[in-house]
């Protein structure tokens, strides 16, 4: 991502049906669930940014490989720096690791069953299938940021990602949340991230979820031959 | 500062005299360095960043104390969070420390001299001088950020501030530049920060540096209640 969130889900995530009362019919539940990513997880981590960039038509800016991301990305305990949650759904329900097994105790997965009219049709999912036979659905990438008017902490969110099948089904929703939640866990001030002006859709799901738009704002980015040229300043 | 370096110099800064012939007369020198922060320059930072909120009539949103700056700065090694560059200068040449002597040797500081027509009267040169005798003239935080189409890190600037009877003379760009050099010295793809789109002075001087500013991308912000409102998300 050209340090950015991608677009979400280009309409409001419908209300994941979570008072279903005892006797609803589940015709076609989903199980989901947001956890740590590891170095494992980078192949699919990788095709993933791969699909945001063809999304975006920026696949010409986009030199991410797997070494790279592998090099660069967990070389922190998670939300000290670049921490990566996974979004993995199933036709059958995660079961909650026993006290111990889990295998990051930095943080407890959240699970949620989504209620479908229709099942998805899922035509990566053998791509896309994790080591436990669970299907990766999406992720989002985020590290700390920090407020000196607070004087705390936050969080910025980089990518916001949900393949394309399983968009429009509260997922995108259920990953930032995740986030939104672990910031208030750990006393922080704020999650950020940015969105495209002309992207109505976005910034209505955004806006929903109880985010500010601040429009007076621009990115400044240097980048490229024009940071290179800092490489000896002042040097005498 | 509201996730928003503050406007830098008005005007963009006059370039230092760096090669002025040997028989020059320094009719006014004044000695200009960069150097890490360290804990004991939180009484300091805490004092300009609240010349900043005076500075864009936003006192009432900074709530930031010398303890809650020294609870939350300063608890990694520099450059891997957030991190402060401070700004001092001198009427005497500042002495590199001899190998072994620099107190931080993540960093070298940087040194400059510029040629003033008019010596600078510092109204509040006591309050801000340091330890070493000499005075802080301004600071710049910024921590690491992440793109993931380079899959490499890249550093964000929160705050860029030069007290108000320094500014003008090229210590802005200084500052700017010890950040922007330490990000290729460490392999990083990007120095981003962010400007109000109405301080046409600001984003001159910014894009004479060398930053494209970014028109189309908006920054979200969840804070305050809306972000409380996560906290027993998806907890059963």
């Amino acid at each position: 991502m050209a340090a950015a969130a991608p677009p979400p889900p280009p309409a409001p995530a419908p209300t994941p049906n979570m008072a279903l009362p005892d006797d609803s019919p589940l015709l076609h539940p989903l199980f989901a669930r947001v956890r740590l990513a590891t170095l494992l997880d980078v192949p699919h981590i990788h095709k993933q940014i791969h699909q945001m960039a063809v999304f975006e038509r920026l696949t010409h800016l986009c030199s991410a490989t797997e070494a790279s991301l592998a090099a660069t990305l967990f070389n922190s305990p998670p939300f000290q720096s670049f921490t990566v949650f996974l979004l993995e759904v199933s036709h059958s329900p995660f079961l909650d690791p026993s006290p111990g097994q889990n295998p990051n105790p930095a943080f407890t997965p959240i699970s949620r069953t989504i209620n479908l009219d229709l099942a998805i049709e899922d035509p990566e999912s053998e791509t896309f299938r994790s080591e436990e036979g669970v299907t990766i659905a999406g992720f989002v990438l985020f590290f700390p940021n920090y407020s000196t008017f607070l004087a705390k902490p936050g969080f910025y969110i980089e990518d916001l990602f949900v393949r394309e099948c399983y968009r429009r089904k509260g997922l995108g929703k259920m990953l930032l949340s995740a986030v939104a939640k672990q910031a208030v866990k750990m006393g922080y001030g704020r999650v950020e991230w940015v969105v495209l002006d002309w992207n109505v859709n976005a910034i209505k799901f955004y806006e929903e979820m109880g985010a500010k738009v601040l429009q007076e704002w621009r990115i400044c980015r240097l980048t490229g031959d024009a940071l290179e040229a800092y490489r000896h300043f002042s040097d005498h």
